[in-house]
C-alpha cells in the first residue's frame, strides 16, 4: 500500500523540535530541561552534535507553550517568559548591550496567518539612524536596533535570503533576529508555541517558500529565529482528525451510558487518555486502523499532493491571534533589546 | 454509531444551492437550466415554491462556476458572464436605470479570505452625494449608488444586519447588492464559484456569524447576494479527503503496471471516477467505508466540534486570488450599475 | 480692499473653543476654570447661555494643551488627564457605569491625518454582543459597549450623520462618543491639543465634510465628542505665517548684534514678545501691516478659495504622530469606560 | 534684510527641472523639445555637460504635465504618454526586452502623499522568480522584473539607498526603475506633473530622506526614476500665496465694475496676466513688496525653519489623487516593461 522510498522522499518536515522531541527519547548529544511557570511550559532542547537523531541542526531550542495569549494576563505571562529567554540567550551568545542588531519579519502581510513577521516589526522601536547621525549622542540604553520586512517572493520576485543577505553585508549588525511565521505538525500547538532557536533559519521553513538558509554559519555572526506556528498544512489537519476519531470512538464506547443526554458535539473528550484496541480499530477504519500515526500523514499527504489540495488551515479567529501575538512578541524583543525600553 | 437526532440538529448547511443540486433530482418548483461560455458553466435554477426539498428560498439562483480567476484572459470572461446576470437579474426585478442602490460588503477586511466584500465595495463607484447636492446636475449614465462596509460583530459589537437595516431606513434605496464570501461544502468550488441570488441573505450564512434575514420580505425592496465560497470548514476538508482517499485506492489499483515508475505524489487520479465495490471499501476503511458521503460529513463534524477544531481551511495563495475575485467583482459590478462605466 | 459682507459670510470656523477664547474675555454665561498638571494645561469651559458672544453651543468644553505625544512619559500623562476629565464628564451627564456607549470614529482612515477616529475605533474594546446574548453573564467591569466606523461620504455616498443615526436608532445606546480629526485655526495646537466636549458634533466639523448635528438636541442622549486638531488650512499657514514675519523682523533687529554668527535659519525667534511699532508694520508689509489677525486671515482666504488651492498642512511625521495619538485615545477610553479594563 | 550667504546656503532645490526650466533660458549644452497631446504636454530636456546653468547632472529630463487623472479618459491619455516615454528611454538606453529590470518604490506607505513608490509597485507584475526555477519555460514576452519597497529610514533604521544598493548587488538586474514622490516648489505642479530622467536620484530627493546618490555613475547600470510631485512644502505655499495677492490685487482692480456682485470667493483670477507696478506693490506689500520671488521664497524659509514649522501642504482629496496616479503608473509600466501585458 506505501512505497519505502516514497515514504522518505516525502518525509514531512516540522518546524519545531516539540514535535520530534516527543515523539524522540532522548539521546548522546541531545540534552534538554524544562520548568513551568504560570501555566506555561518552556522546554530548553540543546543540540552538540551535528549528526542527530532528530535531524536538526546544533544550536539551542527554546520552547514556550501556552494555552491562549487573547486572554491579557496570559499574553503578559508569556511576554515575561519570552523576555527572560531571549536575554538568556543573548547571554550564551556573548551578546552585550553593545551589539548592533537587525530584526527581520519573513512573511506574508497580505495573508493573516503569514503577517506574523512583517506585523511585529512594525512596532520594534529602532535607533540606528540615530546612532549614524554625526552629531548626535544616543542614550546608550538604547541598543543600535535596524528592521526590514523583505515581503515575499510572489510579491518581490526575489528571494528573503537575497535580501537580508544583501542588507546584512551593507549595514553590518553584530546579529540578527528573525521572526516568522511557521507551520505546524500538529493541531494542538497552532498559535500556542513559540520557539526561539540559534539554530538558523533553515530551507523550507516558514509557510510558503523554500529559502536558503540564514545562519552562523553562513553569515559569521549569531542568528537568533523567533517561530510560532500560525497554520497546520491539509494533510495535518486530516491525519489528526483521524486520530481525534478514534479516540472519539473510545471515549463514546466507555461513557455510553454517561452521557445518553448530553449531544454528541459537546462530549469534550480530548483529555480521554484510553485507546482502542488493534481490533476494534481495524474494524472501524479497516487497513486504515493498522497504520502508525506517521503512516497516516503520509499517506494523506500522498492523497492531496497530486490534486493541489493539501491547503493551509487556520483557527477562524486568526486576524484577532495574530494581533495579540505580535503584540506579545514585539513588546517582549523591545524589552529584551533596549534596556530603557519599560521605563 | 450516530445519533438520528444529532443528525439533523446539525445538518451541515451550505449556501450554495449547487451543492445541493448535484444530489437531488429535479422536482416540482424547481426549475433550471444551464449553459456554458469560454469554458464557463451558468446554471440558473429557479424555486417557486416555498416549501421544497433543496430547503432553500423561493428565487432566482444563479451559479457561474470556473477555473481560475488568476489568468487575465479567465478573468475578463468570467466577468462578462457577471455582467450579463447581472442585467439579467435587474430585468426580472424591474430595476431599471432610475433605481438607487445600496452596495454592502459583509465580511473581516483583517482575515483575508473574509475580505472579499469589503474589497470589492472599496472599488465601487458611487454617486449618491453627488444626487444629493442641490445645485449639482448628474450625467444619469451614472446610477444613484451609495456602498457600505458594515465590519464584523467582533470588532463593532453589532449584528451587520442592524448596521444595514438603519442604513436602509434613513437613506431609502431601491434595491440592494450584498457581496460576502461564504463557506463551500466541497473542496472543489473554493474560488472558483460565484452565485448570484435575489432569495436575500438568510441566518447563519457568511463565513463567521449568525446574521439576521435581509430579503424583500424584510425589507420590501429587492435584494440580490453575489457570494464566492472562499474557504471550507476543517470537517469538509476531512470528509472530502475520505472520499479521495478512496478514489486514490480505485484508481493506483487499476493503473498499478502503469505508474510503477511515477512518483506517487504525481499521480494525477482526480478525474478517475471507477469506484470501489463495497467489499474493497470495508477492506480498506472498516465501518467508515460502508457510511455515505452525508454520513461522514456528520461524524467529523461530531468528531472536530467538541474539541473546537473546526477550523478554516484556504488555498496557501488565498491573497492573491481574493485580490484577483475582488477586481473582478467591482468591476463587473459597475459595469451593470452604471450605463456609462466603461467609455 | 475687503467687503464687509463677504467677510461675515465667510467668517473663518474653528472647531476649538481655546482659539475663541484667547482672544476674548470671559463674559456673562460663559465660565472658565483651568489647571496644570505635568507640563499639561487643562482649560475646563461651560458655557451655560444659547447666545453668547463665542458664538458656540451651551455645554462643556474642555480643552487639554500638551508639546508631544511621541514621547512615551509625556504620551503616558497626557493619556492620565484624558481618562480623569472623561469620567469627570461621565459624572457630569449621570453616565453610570450600567448606561451602554456607541463609540464612532470619524473620518477618512486612507488620509493619513483624517484617519484618526477610525485608527482610535479600531482599539477600543467592544461587549455588546456578549451582552446580547441569552446564555453569557458578562463581567459587569465591563460596560456595555459598540463602536462604529462609518466612513466618509466621498466614499460612502452617504452623509457619516445618516449613517450614525440609522445605528443609534436601532440599538439604542445611552450615550455617545464621537472621536474627529479637526482642523486648527493655529499652527501651535496642531497635534497638541484635545477637545473634550458634550455640546455635539457641529454642521462644518471635520476635516472634509459638512455633517448635519450630532448633539443632546438631536438625539437626546448625550453626546461626547473627542476631537483632535491634525491639519490646518493653508489659509491658516499663510496667515500665521505672515505673523510670524513680523516676529522675525523685530527679534532680528532686537538681538543684530548677538546674532551676527548664528545662522538666521538657527535663530529661534519664537517666543520673542517685543512687537513692531506701526509704523514699521507699514514699511515693511505696507496696506497688509495695518490690518489686524483676523482681517490677514480672511484676506488670505479669499486669495486661495477662487483658485482652489486652500489646501491642507500637516507635520511631515504626520504617520508616527498619528500613531501615537491613536494609541493614546484608544487607551484612554478603554480605561474609562471600562472599569476593569488596566488590571 | 536678507544675508547673502545664508541665501546661497539655503538654496532652495527643486525635483523638477521643469521649475528650473520656467525661469531660465536655453543655453549651451542644454537641448529641448516639446510636443503635446491630447491637452497633456511633453517637454524634453537634454543635458549634455556636467556644468551647466541648471545646475543638474547630465541625462534626459522628461517632463510629463496634465491637468487632473481623477478623469477616466484624461487618466488613460497620460497612461498612453508614459508608455510612449518609457519605451523611447529604453530604446535611448539600450534596452532590450531581454534586459532584467528591478523596480524599487520609495516612500512611506504610511503617509498618503508620500506613498506613491509603495503604491505603484504594488501593481508592478513580477516575474523574476520564474526565471529562476530550472524547469521551468518563461514566456519571452513577460520580461526579467523584480520589484522592492525599502521603506523609510525612519521606520527601518537603514538608508534606502543601502538597502537598493545591497539587493542590486545579490541580484544584479540590468537597469533600475525608481518610482516616488517628490516636494513641488509650485503650487501649480503638485500632482500633475510626471518627470522621467536617467540623470539618478540624487541627494535631498524624497519628500522626507537626504538619500545617497543611485545613478549610472555609482550602480554602473541604467538608474531611470519617476517622479511625481505630491506635496509643497510650507515656505513653497506662503510665497506662491504672495504673487497670487498680487494677481488677486492686479485682477480686482482692473475688473471691479463687472465683479461688483460676484462675491469675492468666486472670483477666479488664475490667468490674470497683468502686473501690478512696482509703486503699487510696495503700497499693498511694503520691503516685500520690492523683492523677487525667488527672495520672497528664501525669506520665507527663514522665517518658517527657526520655528520647525515647514509642514507639508496637499490637496484635501490627496487619497483619492494617490489612487488614481498609482494605478496609471503601474499600468504604463507593466506595458513598458512587458510585451504581452495588455493582451
Amino acid at each position: 500500500m506505501k512505497n519505502e522510498k516514497d515514504l522518505k522522499q516525502y518525509s514531512i518536515r516540522t518546524d519545531l523540535i516539540v514535535d520530534l522531541f516527543d515523539q524522540q527519547q532522548t539521546e548522546d548529544g541531545v540534552f534538554s530541561d524544562s520548568y513551568q511557570e504560570n501555566d506555561i511550559n518552556v522546554l530548553e532542547v540543546t543540540i552538540t552534535k551535528e549528526k542527530n537523531k532528530l535531524n536538526k541542526k546544533k544550536g539551542k531550542y527554546i520552547t514556550i507553550s501556552y494555552q491562549d495569549v487573547t486572554d491579557k494576563v496570559n499574553a503578559k505571562n508569556v511576554e515575561t517568559v519570552v523576555v527572560k529567554e531571549l536575554k538568556k540567550m543573548f547571554l550564551d551568545l556573548n551578546i552585550d548591550e553593545n551589539k548592533k542588531c537587525l530584526v527581520v519579519g519573513l512573511g506574508n502581510r497580505k495573508s493573516t496567518p503569514d503577517a506574523l513577521g512583517p506585523k511585529t516589526v512594525d512596532e520594534i522601536l529602532v535607533t540606528r539612524y540615530l546612532y549614524e547621525m554625526d552629531n548626535i549622542e544616543v542614550d546608550k540604553d538604547y541598543r543600535n536596533v535596524a528592521s526590514f520586512i523583505p515581503g515575499v517572493t510572489g510579491n518581490t520576485g526575489i528571494e528573503s535570503s537575497d535580501i537580508i543577505l544583501g542588507i546584512i553585508e551593507r549595514i553590518k549588525p553584530d546579529f540578527v533576529l528573525v521572526i516568522d511565521a511557521l507551520a505546524s505538525s500538529s493541531m494542538d500547538r497552532v498559535n500556542k508555541t513559540i520557539q526561539i532557536t540559534d539554530s538558523g533559519i533553515h530551507p523550507g521553513s516558514g509557510v510558503y517558500n523554500n529559502r536558503k538558509e540564514l545562519s552562523y554559519e553562513t553569515l559569521h555572526i549569531p542568528v537568533i529565529s523567533i517561530g510560532v506556528p500560525t497554520v497546520i498544512e491539509a494533510f495535518v489537519l486530516v491525519s489528526d482528525t483521524i486520530q481525534y476519531l478514534l479516540k472519539h470512538f473510545s471515549y463514546n464506547k466507555e461513557n455510553y451510558q454517561k452521557n445518553k443526554l448530553i449531544p454528541v458535539t459537546m462530549r469534550n473528550y480530548k483529555n480521554h487518555t484510553k485507546e482502542l484496541s488493534k481490533e476494534e480499530k481495524i474494524q472501524l477504519l479497516g487497513e486504515i486502523g493498522t497504520l502508525t500515526e506517521e503512516e497516516i500523514k503520509e499517506l494523506i499527504f500522498e492523497v492531496l499532493t497530486p490534486i493541489g489540495y493539501n491547503m493551509m488551515v487556520t483557527p477562524k479567529e486568526i486576524d484577532f491571534v495574530m494581533d495579540k501575538t505580535s503584540e506579545l512578541l514585539s513588546s517582549a524583543i523591545n524589552k529584551a533589546l533596549h534596556k530603557n525600553f519599560d521605563i
